[in-house]
């Protein structure tokens, strides 16, 4: 027994706790690729405040790191165990505590996951926004550790956008409340924006509560094909100077479509240089989808479809569903790439990753969330070829560094990890990577909440 | 000469100056009642983030405090001197440096007045919701200093919604870049929202980078009396379960009612409980706000009127505007109080009000956000009337009590400043305060910005 182990033992019930290696293993990593996981010496799955606060004391008393974990769908390592830490996994706190329909907010333990709340509050007529592509399987938990993203924030904004308070347990053992339950409050700091997209290096998030919006009415839906970069670039500019405001708009690149189309034929033009997905979610959508379709058209799409009809909309939309899928067939690795650009510059993004995929010759599909700019190209490798390892990292590198030159971000929507936790220098300058620093100490001045990610 | 003089004139040119003691006492407060300003030392008006680097530095030499004033609309006391500090106004920072249409973000420095960024703005179909009272005088500066919140709030949200990066001067002298250019970022932590209604506690903000909204269509207006607060309430209630998103929903009480009235004689029924204001900006915004009046009618309203045109509809809401300037011909002092509860608790909210104005004897009159559940009572009283100014600061601290046990704030949307931050401890566990107060010293750690308000 370790001393970790003991100290655990002396606060928390045995159905809370697993020490069999081959458990601790599966708990010990999220989905990152390359990201080599520590050995937790101990996991821990409370079902209460409580027992995470026995947790964080077990972890103090015997100088051991914490490592949350929420649903383990994490993209950068920021889940991964360290050695010899204990591992906190929050699945079983997945409960939605409240439903407010009046002042439309709700009020969560961090396991619940994100599809089960959009469904509780779809209920009362509510809509919580936040969509990553792991809706299904992911928790708000992991949601708010990595101010996840998705489809809508073009319309709707990402994760921090929905957080209104936190209870949070420190690295001390005490319990924080931040935020309100009023949907004015200026009473104190705001905390509450500090611990959205903090990863874990602040604290244990335990309950979550967030604002919702009224369910919008059902979208409209239109697509079109491009046969150049910079024809998308000003259809997409011209969208958002004619005032419109779409909820949702993707981009497929022809790299993609090809690899589509050859699975699962399904009459896509593969000599486009990409497609553009469009949907709106007014009153009037079938009206703004029309005058979105006419943008398209005038500068210079190939091919347009318009969809009101919302079922209709959703197999229009499924080319953009079928590209994981596809890639997947090829028996390849897949490591996804997650930046963004101003909204401005997304096509100079697009240009400049095909660029390094032509240098590098590592294969690169792109597929994005075009109205902000954020961009996922998947570098696809053969993972028992070094060099070709060698290659994408180096092709994975190149897009972080175009990301940067064109104002933009290396970490949009996944978080940073440890995968790109090296990279964050390029971007913070060195102020405020201090303050941060700073503020790290502040709150764990021991390092012991998450170690060695992020920051 | 101080040595804090001494300081400013060897960094700084002497237009940007002021030793004149009237000049340092105009500049040296702001609205609040009762708050008693100290003397500052220096005025400092810079006209770059250079200039107030220079001046922070002077300051930090002599060892004296730096308290920043923007347009000086604050209610609180934020911005008032205090003795022997560098009063730091920035009002000739007041260029709107960008407006990027495609990417829909504005970059302006903090002098900029709301009123001129939103005009600014107009001019290419775009919207900068924040809307306090104030907004034809107030600076972006100051509404990001205390989170300003305003009338478009129910739908739109506050200041801190639409903060997206800062730059901010620190108390170290050093120049802190926070957020993101790109609508999605997750590098690092957040650190644009703790700054965000943080007083001038953490350094001076001297450019802020807004996210703006596509101009929403012209609003349709209904207006509704009540007979009682409960069926107000109701109908509040109601209109948000039923899914509507009203972009007005203010409220005026009886006796605010009468005196309006009295002074414009605009017909008004004074023998109603209170008057609720609503309006709808979708595209739709007719059949809205039909539906909304149905609400009013089928939960007990004894009067609605419907105005689908805007201009006919700004007639019916100025009756709410009437309110302060018929206040202010009663001749006596007006003390505006700033508190918010959870929207279902509204009702009991005014109900509560009624009875400490009914108990304590002084006149109360309350106008206030009715869909945000942000009232300001109104306390009206002769400031030389000793035992007058007694029992109106008594109900003053009665309505924060009141708020806080219905689950509300003692500060919705004026900030804290010198006015409330005795009551913060009410309103803020041990835990949170104190984390609070490690931030401030972590930023701050010889306490020289702002010292002696909020936390």
């Amino acid at each position: 027994m370790s001393r970790l182990r003991d100290e655990v033992a002396a606060r928390l019930p045995d159905e809370c706790i697993q020490l069999d290696p081959d458990v601790l293993g599966t708990y010990g990593q999220d989905r990152a690729l390359f990201e080599q996981p520590g050995q937790a010496d101990v996991l821990v799955m409370p079902r209460s405040t409580e027992e995470v606060v026995q947790a964080v004391q077990a972890a103090a008393a015997a100088g051991a790191a914490v490592v949350p974990r929420g649903a383990g769908t994490g993209l950068t390592g920021a889940a991964n165990a360290v050695d010899g830490c204990l591992q906190l996994s929050l699945h079983r706190m997945d409960q939605i505590l409240d439903i407010d329909v009046t002042n439309r907010m709700a009020r969560v333990q961090p396991g619940v996951i994100n599809a089960d709340l959009k469904r509780a509050v779809a209920e009362h007529g509510l809509f919580y926004p936040p969509d990553p592509a792991s809706y299904e399987m992911s928790s708000i938990g992991g949601n708010v550790a990595t101010n996840a993203g998705g489809l809508c924030c073009v319309k709707y904004g990402v994760t921090r956008d929905y957080v209104v308070g936190l209870e949070v347990v420190l690295a001390s053992g005490d319990v924080l409340h931040t935020g309100r339950s009023t949907l004015k409050n200026s009473a104190g700091l705001d905390l509450t924006g500090l611990f959205v997209g903090s990863e874990g290096l602040l604290g244990i998030t335990t309950e979550i509560t967030v604002k919702l919006v009224a369910a919008p009415p059902p979208p409209a839906t239109a697509v079109a094909f491009f046969d150049s970069l910079p024809s998308v670039g000003s259809t997409i500019a011209e969208t958002f100077r004619q005032g419109h405001d779409p909820s949702l708009m993707e981009i497929i690149d022809r790299a993609s479509l090809e690899q589509v189309e050859a699975v699962y034929r399904m009459g896509l033009d593969t000599g486009a240089a990409c497609l553009l997905l469009i949907q709106t979610d007014l009153t009037d959508a079938e009206e703004q989808i029309d005058a979105i379709a006419t943008i398209c058209r005038s500068e210079g799409a190939s091919e347009v479809h318009v969809a009101p009809d919302p079922e209709e909309g959703e197999a229009l939309i499924e080319a953009r569903r079928r590209v994981h899928p596809a890639l997947e067939r090829l028996g390849k690795q897949l490591l996804p790439e997650d930046v963004a650009v101003p909204r401005e510059r997304m096509v100079d993004l697009l240009q400049g990753i095909e660029d390094i995929a032509t240098q590098s010759g590592v294969d690169v599909f792109t597929v994005g969330h075009a109205g902000d700019g954020n961009m996922h190209p998947l570098l696809v490798f053969d993972a028992d070829d070094e060099e070709e390892v060698t290659r994408a990292k180096r092709a994975f590198e190149d897009i972080l560094s175009l990301s940067l030159s064109l104002g933009g971000t290396i970490a949009a929507e996944h978080g940073v990890g440890t995968l790109k936790r090296q990279y964050l220098v390029d971007e913070l300058d060195p102020v405020q990577l201090h303050l941060q620093r700073q503020l790290k100490a502040t709150l764990d001045p021991e390092n012991r909440m998450n170690p060695g990610k992020k920051l």
